[in-house]
């Protein structure tokens, strides 16, 4: 089934008040199917993570701090005991959704420690729960600010080029709305540009051909779908003026951690004259780790590769190697743009003052 | 199923005398089913050509040449005018089983010829068909010691290496036996080396995960499969030595048309300062090519890349390039090995030496 692309989708939507729903896209559809999943009850919006229906770190946290809203409304207002006690059942139960999503728990605290606080001062439950609502509405709002912010200082720096390419998904998809390397593009659209991106497909998962391509679809920006291998064509054909990805988890040097296949574009990039730039907020710089030497590059299953598309396409039994990521040193980065600005050149100096500015 | 991978499996073998059959490695079936297609008719092997079960310019050129003969066993030895009438025929529809394959044609013309001349000196038809049978050997034979050199000067080239990467499939399933890049990994183990290689999936079509990591497996050499966007990644981690591709068309200064993905895998090796090299005959240099940019890059379907696994990975209507080919310049090839030895530096003045030399 087609679906008919419409710019004003967004990814996660919070409906009413209180007693509200939230939508989400559905993501393992795209790009087939548009399908929004209306969350009632918190165990759909904990099903929703675990089965990546809605993937993308700052998006599950968002996810998550409406799913307590969700979550509390099985509990009245007039019985205190019954609404803390379901609060930790709640929290606790939408953690175990992705034990490893760092944005999660986060969210999941930030939560909690609100109501906690209010309790404290002897706020009503239905005053608290007012306010749990406003903060799952802050942290959705941050987001969209950290991406606008993101968006407006990569625009800014790339306002001369308007071919691009990018690389795995870094989109609205996985935010609150613009993404990080493709807010860079729609606020380039924003101010009137007419640009046009190369995605690649982004092997074995194909977030570039599923998600990115469908974004960019959506907003009508021209968009060619390549292979990974051929990246480096296109840019001997003088078709790629920058390349914007994302980051996972950038060192305190600058060196960058990202979806497998980042680095050879990095590498291309360089030996064509191309400038690489990264698009990540502040919060995926981790300061404790000095270089990308630390960060370990975790291997995902050989089936990934050999039966990526529900049909065995390798020899039975054959070894592989399925890093999901790898890591791009910052001699290799023109810059990292930042919801406070852009480090250039990326040097450990100006990442430290970069993420201690306000 | 899975299929027993065994080393005596040959891609084309030819049972009996002039009323003999053509077996044949069903490609279109591997590498989850290795199955063997007996031709007992012409129209067995013009299907198996049509559909890709044989391909491969040299496979195709030597299962042609053996149709021609398994094509003259509908006609008996008394009727002259009956046999030379089917031979016509046999040649004519051959010839439209790929009309591309200029190896098909240069086969069957071959056939044709070594026929008319017997029947100018006048030889019994008995002994023409027995003499087409030879020549359809010869073929055979001509195509695998043109194998077996370019492996045995690769082999001495790269005999101080044992880390391999390599891209599509350059190997005996497209050739009467050890085929080009994969000839020179077979004559090294063949001289007891230990060697490992790493093979690119080789998007869209997937020749290296299919067919290269099968082939590899069936011999028993070590391999390891990654996606092409993972060459960069393992080249970062040491653990490449030398890149040997094959090459479908190479210009008289010896840049180098070969499967999409493999410039940029001539790129990074430069990056890591690994030598590159080409494996291919010298029939593949088309001496009336200057340079490589006058070689036309053919664009396949989008589909290959949207649909190519039987499922829609990309939303409904996006723009794609997929080009089939990429040119390597000549100054990132480290040698072009050939069956008459290796062309290395890779120079127009070199190149034109190796052409004329015998």
């Amino acid at each position: 089934m087609q679906t008919e692309l419409t710019a004003d989708v967004e990814p996660i939507r919070f409906h009413g008040q209180t007693d509200g729903t939230l939508d989400l896209i559905d993501q393992t559809l795209l790009p087939v199917e548009l399908t929004l999943i209306t969350c009632r009850d918190v165990e759909t919006v904990w099903e929703a993570i675990k089965l990546l229906r809605v993937r993308g770190a700052p998006a599950i946290g968002i996810a998550a701090a409406y799913g307590v809203v969700i979550g509390m409304q099985t509990v009245g207002d007039d019985d205190a005991a019954a609404f803390w006690k379901r609060l930790d059942e709640v929290t606790d139960y939408l953690a175990g959704s992705r034990p490893t999503a760092v944005n999660l728990f986060w969210a999941l605290d930030r939560m909690k420690r609100v109501a906690h606080q209010l309790r404290d001062s002897g706020t009503s439950i239905t005053d608290i729960r007012i306010a749990l609502l406003e903060e799952a509405k802050a942290i959705h709002a941050e987001d969209r600010e950290t991406c606008r912010a993101i968006g407006r200082h990569g625009a800014t720096a790339l306002a001369g080029a308007s071919n691009f390419l990018t690389h795995c998904n870094a989109g609205g998809l996985a935010t609150a709305d613009y993404g990080t390397a493709l807010a860079v593009f729609f606020t380039l659209q924003d101010d009137g540009k007419d640009l046009h991106v190369f995605v690649d497909e982004t092997r074995p998962l194909l977030q570039g051909a599923r998600l990115t391509a469908w974004e960019l679809a959506q907003r009508k920006i021209r968009a060619t779908l390549i292979c990974d291998s051929m990246a480096a064509q296109v840019m001997r054909e003088g078709r790629v003026e920058a390349i914007v990805t994302g980051a996972d988890r950038i060192a305190a040097n600058g060196d960058s951690a990202n979806k497998i296949g980042t680095y050879s574009l990095a590498v291309l990039a360089k030996a064509h004259g191309i400038p690489f730039y990264i698009a990540a907020p502040i919060s995926t710089f981790d300061m404790a780790i000095e270089s990308g030497d630390e960060i370990p590059i975790e291997e995902r299953a050989a089936e990934e590769i050999t039966h990526g598309f529900g049909r065995q396409t390798a020899p039975a039994g054959i070894n592989v190697y399925n890093p999901a990521f790898d890591v791009t040193p910052a001699e290799l980065i023109a810059g990292i743009i930042t919801e406070r600005g852009v480090i250039s050149p990326v040097t450990r100096e100006l990442v430290a003052q970069m993420f201690a500015a306000k």
